[in-house]
């Protein structure tokens, strides 16, 4: 099969909008602008790279039978189509690189069902509503990024890795974190798929670039009484410590374990009474029956507990987001030139490579640490932020961690193979080549598909 | 502090009875004889030294004052005093070594509060009695020995390690486990001490040797709808490697995971139908939500499944009941000669010390592993079934199992430093001196006191 490229140049708009009858479309250009983006700003490679970059409609569909007539009108004309949720990627998987439709799922966000650790959802379902819906039975979402209350079901799955929750079930690629989805494909005559088991990982993370996910079948975690606590430290590396330690307790139960270096903490406005000067902190969200063995932890490690925040008490910031990427976004706030990189350490209790790199770059690389499963081993992984001077010395730094063995899951980049996966998924590629045969879902997002086109 | 010897030879035992009033004691000597036992038998060298040892008076106190009264009793007329709870230890922890009172706590047996995530109990609780109460609210004690129906918490916690759900939360030591706990002296004047935090690590298996527990505050895991299943591999070194990566899937939620090489699953009458011969055995309890990417693992791995039960159904055997020491039950039902090994192999993903000992020893030493968190890993402990010949034998094969790196609970011994502690524990020989100045409890079972004696 030889992928064609779309020609969609010579479209008329409102005749195609028109041909969707009562599917909601957008053609206001500043809100289609404005829906054609993500954070692709925090880098700023992707920044200048992207700026430029819209699409040409927004689609807004209720169910998948309009799903499946955009999806028609789409391989009809041959038009490039990019799926959105809520827009919060970081690396500009949802922004069109060569126009198109926009296919904005936020309006179907139906909890289907919740069986005792399992829901089904519409993927425009938002992560926290998911969860207010569960909660009450005793469920929740295992993981989710800082972007938590924004955030879809669908685009965490086709566009993040984890986030809060990882540190207890590892990450989104892990057999098990998600059983099933339902795809409309963009195949002549477009149909509706259903993946199972393994099969789902053909389009778990593939940044929509072969097929919509109309329907996901998700585990659940048990919802414990989460409390919130900060505990500061006098240096870093004992605050990376306690946070190993802590994240391989195996009688304490944690959702959070995240770590930050001075001067990271000065960037938390919110948060200032509970971060001395000069500290390293650790922000953590773990089950509110565990908070006392987690005291008799810290007074091992001599940390001082500056916030604790019960289950029941909804006064004040969410510690979460103060981590994860949130951590870069309050940071950029302050400092709008810093960036940041995406590290995992190898697996080593004692933390050598972590440590080596804390000296090594100083204050030119600030130490963020998210703690995560993988494999069944706690491992910290790094979302360290960068004073950003040039491309080239990002690069050094870069290869630096991964001559070394840390790996670097490149965040300045909106290719799937160059960000965390390094190499071409044959199985994801396939399943393009089956249900995208025209190449018009996300295009110039999948390197593997390009080079079998050139 | 000299610790004296107790001189109890000389009592009038029905005085001393008629000294504790309405509090329930059993003279009868047969009931005596039965209640001063324990599953020592499992091991042919306690056979031999514990067979002729018994109490003299079982008295079971029904409320902490009841049991200040005894402790009273007790210290005024140096009578040594052992605590019991269901008597279903395995090496003879609950064996009067000197005769005196056996103090049966089961009758002490309330729930007294259960919150999310934490519950406060008497000690003569049963462990699936006290589920009972809090599986309704979502909350289950979260690991249990297969003894889990008769059982009771005083006697896990002073007694026992661990069992199913270790492969979740670790083991009774680790720090979060256990809360709190109330704990009656045998002081001249007797009183309740309050234990919290790291401090009950004072008395955490101790054998009752220093203070009789009265109230404990136990942590709860979430109750998953747990199912079980039965998967069958050619060869048993698959099957580790199964169970191995099974409890590093943390997108897979398992309480059990339990592996038999062959013939041990012909010793398992009620399982037959799900049991092919020559095959090796994985005995597993997951929530019944990741049944689904079980699958997927057991065919990555070439296994059958050849049984699986739901949550909701009750019938048939609990599986649980297969594992950790009931394997050992069964096994030694069809030949009486069997004894067994408690071994814990170091953290190794890749099981090479544990394949050189199976193949090593072939018949002689056949392999039960069950999987545990050991500090964040997922480490096999071998419960192996031993052909016993000769002690010398035996203790060959401990040897040699030390000498590789593989750790030895030794349970051919009622010493406690002697098993699976290896050396004295200086905290609870302290607090032993303080609250136990006579040396009345549970006297030749802590080798630390009775080399301070000497
Ligand atoms: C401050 C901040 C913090 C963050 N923290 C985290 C974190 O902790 N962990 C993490 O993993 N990510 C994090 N992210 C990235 C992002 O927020 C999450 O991955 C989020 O889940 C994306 O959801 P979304 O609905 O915004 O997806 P979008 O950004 O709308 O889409 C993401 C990708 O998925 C595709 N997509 C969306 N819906 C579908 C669908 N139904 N079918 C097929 N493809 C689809 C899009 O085309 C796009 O390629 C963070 C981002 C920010 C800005
Ligand atoms: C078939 C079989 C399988 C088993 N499987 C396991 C297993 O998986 N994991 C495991 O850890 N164990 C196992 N065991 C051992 C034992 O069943 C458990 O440890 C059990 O929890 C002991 O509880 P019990 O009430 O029977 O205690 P008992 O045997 O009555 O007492 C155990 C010890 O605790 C002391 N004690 C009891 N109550 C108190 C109290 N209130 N205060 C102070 N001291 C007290 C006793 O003096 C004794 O030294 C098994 C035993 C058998 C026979």
């Amino acid at each position: 099969m030889t992928p064609q490229t779309s020609t969609h140049t010579a479209i008329n708009w409102d005749a195609f909008a028109t041909e969707l009858g009562d599917i909601e479309t957008i053609r206001d250009p500043i809100q289609v602008a404005k829906l054609s983006k993500d954070y692709y700003y925090f880098s700023p490679i992707l920044k200048t790279a992207l700026d430029d970059k819209t699409g040409d409609l927004v689609v807004r569909p209720k169910t998948e039978a309009e799903v499946l007539q955009v999806a028609r009108a789409c391989v009809a004309n041959r038009v490039p189509l990019t799926v959105r949720g809520a827009g919060t990627g970081n690396y500009g998987q949802a922004i069109p690189l060569e126009g198109g439709v926009i296919l904005d799922l936020t309006a179907m966000n139906a909890v289907k069902w919740v069986k005792p650790g399992l829901a089904c959802v519409e993927p425009g379902a938002r992560l926290a509503a998911i969860d207010r819906i569960t909660r009450p039975q005793g469920w929740e979402i295992r993981m989710a990024p800082s972007t938590y209350r924004t955030a879809t079901i669908g685009g965490f799955i086709a566009g993040g890795s984890g986030g809060i929750g990882s540190v207890r079930y590892g990450q989104l690629r892990d057999r098990g974190n998600l059983h099933a989805l339902r795809v409309v494909t963009l195949e002549d005559e477009p149909r509706v798929i259903e993946l199972r088991g393994d099969a789902v990982q053909q389009v778990n993370h593939a940044y929509g670039t072969n097929g919509i996910i109309t329907e996901l079948e998700i585990p659940l975690g048990a919802a414990y009484p989460w409390a919130e606590v900060i505990v500061t430290f006098e240096d870093f590396m004992t605050a990376s410590r306690f946070g190993q330690r802590l994240g391989s307790s195996d009688g304490i139960i944690s959702k959070l374990i995240s770590v930050h270096a001075w001067p990271i903490p000065s960037y938390f406005a919110a948060l200032q009474t509970a971060l001395p000067a000069e500290q390293s902190a650790v922000l953590l969200i773990v089950s509110e029956s565990c908070l006392e063995p987690l005291g008799e932890l810290v007074k091992e490690f001599g940390g001082t507990i500056t916030a604790e925040k019960g289950a029941a008490d909804s006064k004040g910031s969410a510690l979460g987001e103060f981590t994860w990427n949130h951590t870069t976004l309050h940071a950029r706030n302050v400092d709008p030139s810093l960036t940041y990189l995406q590290t995992l350490f190898p697996y080593d209790p004692e933390l050598k490579l972590l440590e080596e790199m804390y000296h090594h770059f100083g204050n030119e690389v600030m130490m963020h640490l998210e703690f995560l499963r993988v494999q069944g081993n706690i491992v910290p992984a790094g979302l360290q932020l960068v004073r950003f001077s040039t491309p080239e010395r990002l690069d050094e730094i870069i290869r630096y961690h991964e001559d070394r063995g840390a790996f670097i899951a490149n965040p300045h980049t909106c290719i799937l193979e160059d960000g965390g996966r390094k190499r071409v998924d044959r199985g994801q590629l396939a399943f393009k080549a089956k249900v995208d045969p025209y190449g018009l879902m996300n295009p110039g997002k999948m390197r593997g598909w390009m080079e079998g086109s050139e």
